[in-house]
Parts: C-alpha cells; sequence; structure tokens
C-alpha cells in the first residue's frame, strides 16, 4: 500500500445481529484506525429496515462496502449451531471469489467434529466415520469449521486466528480481531503500492 | 453457449456427506445431461481421505472444479441448523464474486425466522424485534435463510427455488434441483457464444 492510501477491510461477522451491534462495529473500526487501517462496517450502510425493498438495499450496500474493500475480517465464531453465520461465509466466499485478502478469526477454538457432537448425536460408524442421526457424515479433519473456509483463509490471505480458550464474551472480546488487524496491516506494509 | 460447448455446472450442496453421495451425484449429472449440460460433482475429485493433507487436497480440486464452472447449483437446504451448509455457502459466495451464473435450491420452505424458532427460543422484543436467548437478532425479512445468499441469487442467476411443501425425503428428491437445471439450460441457450 502507498502511504497515503489506508487498506480498507470489510469487517464481516454476526456481530451486526448484537443488541450493541452500533458500539461493537466503532470499536472494531476504531482498531483498525489505531494500526492504519479502514475498517467498514455493514452497519454504516444505514436502510430503512421496515420498507419493503430493506433486505436488497442491505444486500447491495454490503456488496458495494465489499467490492471497494481490499480485504476481509471474517468473524466465524460459530453462529445458531456448529458452523460460522451464513451471511458472513458468503462473503467470505465472495471476496476470496473477487481475489481480495480473506482473514478471519473464531472466538470457539474447539474442532467442528467435537462442536458438532456437542449439538447432535454423532456416532463412530463400522469402518470409522463419523455420523450424525441422519447418517450424514461429520467433517473430521480437526478443523475448526468446514474445509472449504479454513483452508480459503490459507490459501487467500493467513490461517484463521482463534484463542487458546474461548474468551468470557465471545460476542465482544477483540483481542483476535486485533490479531487479523495486525495481519492485514503488515500485509498493507509489503504490498509496494496501491491496491 | 456455442451448439458445441456444453455449458459446465458446479454442483455445490451437503450431499457430500450423505452415505449414498457417490449415487447422487451421479442422478445430478444425468439430469445434467438429459438437458445438455455437463454437471461437475464435488465427488469426482478422488482423495486419499487417510492423507494428512486430504482436506487441503479437497479443497484445490473443489476450488479447480468451480473455476472451470460457468455457472453453480446450491443446494442450499439446512443442515445441522437453521441455515444452509457452510461449505455449499461459501461456493455460493466464491462463484458470485467470480461472475459466474449462480443458481440455488431448497427443498425446506420454511422462513428462516420460523425455523431458527423450530431450533431455538426466539421471542419478541417490545420494539417488534425478533431475538434469540443470546440477545442476537433473527433475521426477519420473510426470506428462507441469511439475505446475502438470497438476493446473491436474485442479482446473481434466479431467485431460490423452493417446493410448495417439503418433500418426503429432502436429501434425495431432485425435483426441485432439476428445476434449477432448467433455469441453467434455458440461460445457456440464450447465451450467443462460449462463455
Amino acid at each position: 500500500m502507498g502511504a497515503g492510501k489506508s487498506m480498507k477491510i470489510y469487517l464481516a461477522g454476526p456481530d451486526v445481529f448484537l443488541p450493541d451491534a452500533v458500539e461493537i462495529g466503532r470499536r472494531k473500526a476504531q482498531i483498525c484506525a489505531q494500526h492504519g487501517l479502514t475498517g467498514l462496517y455493514p452497519l454504516d450502510n444505514s436502510v430503512d429496515r421496515e420498507a419493503a425493498t430493506a433486505s436488497l438495499m442491505i444486500f447491495k450496500g454490503n456488496e458495494a462496502m465489499m467490492e471497494s474493500a481490499d480485504a476481509i475480517i471474517a468473524n466465524l465464531t460459530p453462529f445458531r449451531g456448529p458452523s460460522a453465520d451464513a451471511g458472513t461465509v458468503y462473503e467470505l466466499g465472495y471476496m476470496a471469489g473477487r481475489g481480495k485478502l480473506c482473514l478471519g478469526y473464531t472466538n470457539d477454538p474447539v474442532s467442528y467434529a467435537e462442536r458438532a457432537a456437542r449439538h447432535y448425536q454423532v456416532v463412530t460408524t463400522a469402518d470409522g466415520r463419523l455420523i450424525d442421526a441422519e447418517g450424514l457424515t461429520v467433517e473430521d479433519f480437526g478443523l475448526p469449521d468446514n474445509l472449504m473456509m479454513m483452508h480459503a483463509l490459507d490459501l487467500h490471505g493467513a490461517p484463521l486466528l482463534t484463542p487458546k480458550a474461548p474468551p468470557a464474551d465471545i460476542w465482544r472480546d477483540l483481542t483476535t480481531f486485533e490479531a487479523c488487524v495486525r495481519l492485514a496491516a503488515a500485509h498493507a506494509q509489503r504490498l509496494p503500492g496501491p491496491l
């Protein structure tokens, strides 16, 4: 990145569903600024939620924000089940497809297979596969979530960051988020010119 | 599409986790062939699942398959929770980011808010928002899943296809899948030349 242009980072995550979503976004953007970067938080798109086209307006706002960003930091903390929030996962895929820098973190360091077993009845078959009650395979590579997202980070950015143990408030502790911001800042400094 | 070149469609979905995953893939590819299209099914990538690098090899195989495809048909039937399979959602985002034709279906036509309320304790706040037991907002736009995926289909392909009622076997009924294939075939015919 050139010295005159700050790397823009799309701040994806189920954070937007928190009752204090605006405050979390403000803190995330502030951490980016402390590292010389610009954080773009989806709630920055002000939309009338009562309008018939509200959800489409939110989509268009988020897509335009992703287009304008150089990178994504995705909060992949599990959301209503053993995997990350679907909207966040879509956005990670979109940014990978656009060739942007992909970074992510989760505040739950447990493996997917272990987490699935907490939510569902998981058994081992005679030939050693893990399956759920419907007979569907439980992915068991020791990764924290589905391999597509985990290796997308490995190959399109940096490996998923996790704390050693879950923090007391998994929705509001930004320690691991800040570690992602540091990675982005280091990446921005290595680049010779504007993206 | 030119007459000499068949549109290639990446067949994304949690189908790969079924005990009869290979047979489902064969049937999906056969339906594509009946409509003059080529279906690419992730299990076509043969990987030694015991190898230390198995998950990375699967990722690379799937990404290469997506790169070679002109379109995606994503099975967004809810998987281990109220939303679609995370791997499938990532792939839908990736293909949207690559500018490919995005089609999708679900065999569960219920709205996200209604489905979330089946899995979790959902209540209405004094100001009319739906929230879960952790206080996080439950998206309530009447859509079958997170708005990012739903409007991605609207704007990058065609609206999500759903049956009027869930079929008896939501994992193996391919009626709505075939409707997506018909849409893809119609799209292929409208295009003037090779993609």
